[in-house]
């Protein structure tokens, strides 16, 4: 019997003894976050799947994995033995719709509240029971421990506010919304609203914590340990009050006959249970999200800086790659990822890098969340494709861009997918769109030149990025397959990623991936018909134009490469002037076509 | 006092003896049909505004007209002296959110409930106490009678499926939703499955009735005197007893312990309150909503002839307003309209016009939904843009389309627009879109071209249109404004409007129309990526070649403007052989550029 076989067999032995009929173990922490704690990551533990995203579900019988189409490869290898069995997760199948059909509100689901928002508690009370229980926690000994990463400030000059000012504007919010009080949860808000970062997760600059707005204070929930004495005074200060992590509870049932705003996805159903019943809970998006989407004219000039130490980095290391496969080195994917994090950690200004490198060769890059791994990665020896997507946290921004360079000869089919996949993301970049439209109606615009030739990709076009903060952040979403929503309106101070593709299994990805910054149309031809943003490309480096078949571009579209590479040129070459090679790599790439 | 403060008065009075807080006045009839028998205009008949929608509440104190951008201008001439004030409706003010704001359970709001759709009805409810009034007709004395217009058969040779097949059909989607029975009120959808026409409203051929479906027969509740007793045989031969319409509610009460399909967007309240509390409301679009969205390619091509049959009378007509324009004749928009109309009805397919003819000149244009009258026309004696929107039902199918063409000397200004409308018009025409894509999402390709500079246009892009049926019909709708519903989703066969404009207050109004056919791309160049379609235009006219820029056009548009002139040339020049003054207008504008 395998490991997992042995960890089910005890799980099901607690649900007898517990009187569970299903068990739900979810891919989500405390604070509802993209990137887990080991000390959240239950759902590898009980099955050994190693994807981002997935939800396990145990009945006596039963063991499944709901991973969607990114995972469904990797899922079926590492799921090999453990005697659980994958369910391909789509729209019309995820673990929701199969309990839904299975179960009833006389059964009873067990999950852990602690990581079980809000709003999906609610949904499963719909049609079942569901019940508390950190069922894994029982028997799980060698569990990691939290994270202990020190706290720290953004300093000052990178912040268009001070905390104070920013709690001023929350709580301006909260008086719209009627709420005296504000629980947050979601670390990036918190890291935004204090100028605080830390390093208690890969990638994201965040810390563990909770926020509660009061009327008069506001209480950051954090171990006190990650954090000086001074850094606290100062806080304190600026009318934030320490208190230790595992505090919070205790202070939440002091709320009574009182109003306490929350966001449902970004809240956990327990830390709501646990509330007096005279609290009157008003739900709707943190305030915070809204705020810090919209990044301010400083903070878009400083991230125009943040991109240009990314452009640096991009050019030595693509000059590097040049000579490195011309010279015929041996290089495999993770000596990629290894090379280019060095590169832009030469920049004073980075702190991490702000995801997991995807350098993935050919058919490798057909997978388009592709990880290498020490287990599984492949050796840049034969003639092909990298795509490499990357990106890093700077002190003035946050950066992500996905550029595909030949390696060796490249063939006639990729130059024509290459040059499909430009068009797509020149058509989203040089779009004008109407201020507040929901981005998901413009994303056809994108695909409209890959669905002529009957191609499409299946993920979406673009995503939110922060601003030294998580380089995914809502409220927009740029994406077809998206709900059009309030929250997903275009506002202006946006920053957003545009990254069509084109994935052919077995052969090769492609993704073009820019961040833009939506900017009102400074003086509109016409005023009648309302106000417009267009995308301000932020991302700093070229294309390929060898790898370009300039018969398949029109002539607005050669002028926006024109004038793009022209605005990287300018930017990155001054910077150059002492790296011959990088300085070449860049100039034969931006020249005028 | 004028008439309609006496009328106001009269209806406040029976208010206040029925115990009202405020009464509703919708533009609505039993059949929740866009075009209302004279009988339903009680909207009209208590305020004067002739709008083709507008939503009246009066409370004793208040008295309101709820009415979109569209009406803004004549509502508030029409409404002068009525003691009834415009509301601009737009998403933020709509009757349903002033009665919101100001109403409660404990009040009492008056409405006919056999003209309220069940869906509007659940939506008052939420929030106050809808009670059934007719008080209009309590006072209206000499209203108008329900129209008499006889019922006819479509021509069995221009249906794809008999009645029967399509009873059939209906019967296996029923089953599906496991209903044992299903009620029909809405007139295209009968008409549709009967295989029957009718003239009971204007521009749809359709009358009125209500169609019970049970188990093992269809009850037809229609007036007896408006069919044969030679096809009411032949109806009930085929599965459909003839049924007097006022015979309905006694039918409905028959039914106990059974189950019933409705939509509640298309089905009275009246209805559903009338059945007995047994019965198992089902609820659901009508399934042969979808079934005669998509047309087969027998209807296609029927409709193709149509088109040619449209093509020709559109063609003699702008020959002659061209020589008539040429030779200084005085002429109006009334004329236009007649002129049309007459060329058309020269087919001997020809059944009536479509809709009213939009004839609008220079600044009227400028109007999305301007129509002259009798009372308001212009005469086309200065230099400027005519539009016409206008379309006819053949037996072989139903037409739209809408041209702008110049009379006399034509500016900078105005070729620029024309040709801006013509691209979005092209970039709509040529996009290959996934299969099941909602269609509000494709919106943004057509608008691009517009957003460029700033311009956009506040009516959708399409409509579905029907066959031999009603000029507008769901459940497709091309428009961002629209939601993203399931029901709004592309299908092959469907037939949809392309109409983008731009409208320039007090100046001019351009929009361009073709009606396209949904149709599957038969050789894809990839088939990994889910099926796609492409619009087949239907609408063969050509666009006026001396009104374009062609600077603005790429070799793409170019090279569509020119497949599509040749094939309209293709198809109409054969038929135009004896009018050789229609026949050059033909060819000067279709030939290649």
């Amino acid at each position: 019997m395998n490991i997992y076989q042995e960890r089910t067999q005890n799980l099901r032995a607690l649900m007898q003894e517990h009187k569970i009929d299903a068990f739900i173990i979810l891919s989500a922490d405390p604070h509802l976050s993209e990137y887990l704690p080991d000390y959240y990551k239950s759902r590898v533990f009980m099955s050994g799947f190693k994807g981002s995203v997935g939800t396990l579900v145990f009945t006596q019988k039963q063991a499944y994995l709901w991973a969607d189409g990114r995972y469904w490869l990797q899922a079926e290898k590492e799921l090999v033995g453990s005697g659980i069995s994958l369910q391909k997760q789509d729209s019309k199948n995820t673990f929701l719709t199969w309990l839904k059909e299975n179960f009833d509100k006389t059964q009873q689901i067990g999950v852990d509240f602690s990581v079980l928002s809000l709003e999906l508690f609610k949904e499963l009370k719909k049609f079942t029971t569901p019940i508390h229980k950190d069922l894994v926690g029982l028997f799980w000994k060698d569990r990691p421990k939290l994270p202990q990463a020190q706290i720290y400030e953004h300093e000052e000059k990178y912040c268009s506010h001070t905390r104070k000012e920013k709690l001023q504007l929350i709580r301006e919010q909260m008086s719209k919304f009627k709420a005296q009080n504000h629980l947050i949860s979601s670390l990036d808000d918190i890291a935004w609203i204090t100028n605080l970062r830390g390093a208690d997760v890969n990638f994201n600059p965040v810390f563990l914590s909770h926020l509660l707005i009061l009327e008069n204070e506001a209480l950051l929930f954090v171990d006190k340990n990650k954090l000086s004495k001074e850094l606290e005074k100062k806080l304190e200060h600026e009318g934030f009050l320490v208190k230790n992590y595992d505090t919070l509870m205790q202070e939440l049932q002091k709320l009574q006959n009182t109003s306490l705003l929350v966001e449902p996805a970004k809240m956990t159903a327990l830390l709501i249970q646990s509330l007096d019943q005279s609290v009157q809970i008003i739900e709707a998006i943190n305030p915070s999200t809204h705020l810090k989407a919209r990044k301010s004219s400083k903070e878009i000039a400083f991230i125009q800086e943040a991109m240009i130490e990314d452009g640096i980095a991009l050019c030595k290391f693509f000059a590097w790659l040049e000579e490195a496969v011309a010279k015929n080195e041996k290089i495999n994917e993770l000596d990629i990822d290894e090379k280019i994090t060095a590169f832009r950690a030469l920049s004073p200004l980075y702190i991490s890098n702000s995801f997991a490198t995807i350098a993935a060769f050919n058919e490798n890059a057909a997978l388009p969340h592709y990880k290498a791994s020490k287990e599984g990665f492949s050796w840049l020896e034969k003639d092909g494709l990298l795509l490499l997507d990357s990106g890093a946290q700077y002190k003035n921004g946050t950066t992500d861009i996905t550029r595909v360079v030949p390696i060796g000869k490249i063939n006639k089919e990729q130059i024509h997918d290459y040059t499909l996949v430009l068009k797509a993301n020149i058509a989203m970049s040089k779009t004008i769109f109407p201020k507040d439209i929901a981005m998901p109606l413009l994303d056809s615009i994108t695909r409209a030149s890959l669905w002529e030739e009957q191609l499409d990709y299946i993920h979406g076009t673009g995503h939110g990025v922060g601003y030294f903060l998580n380089v995914h952040e809502g409220p927009q979403v740029l994406s077809y397959f998206a709900p059009v929503l309030e929250k997903t309106k275009a506002k202006e101070g946006m920053i957003t990623s545009i990254e069509p593709g084109i994935y052919k299994a077995h052969k090769w990805g492609i993704r073009l991936e820019n961040l833009v910054a939506h900017t009102q149309v400074e003086n509109p031809k016409n005023k009648e018909f309302g106000e417009f943003l267009y995308f301000k490309i932020l991302t700093l480096c070229p294309f390929e134009p060898d790898f370009i078949d300039f018969t398949l571009l029109d002539e607005k579209e050669k002028t926006w490469l024109n004038a793009y590479h022209k605005k990287v040129e300018e930017k990155l070459a001054p910077r150059l002037q002492d790296d011959k090679k990088a300085l070449e790599w860049l100039k034969k790439r931006t020249a005028k076509i």
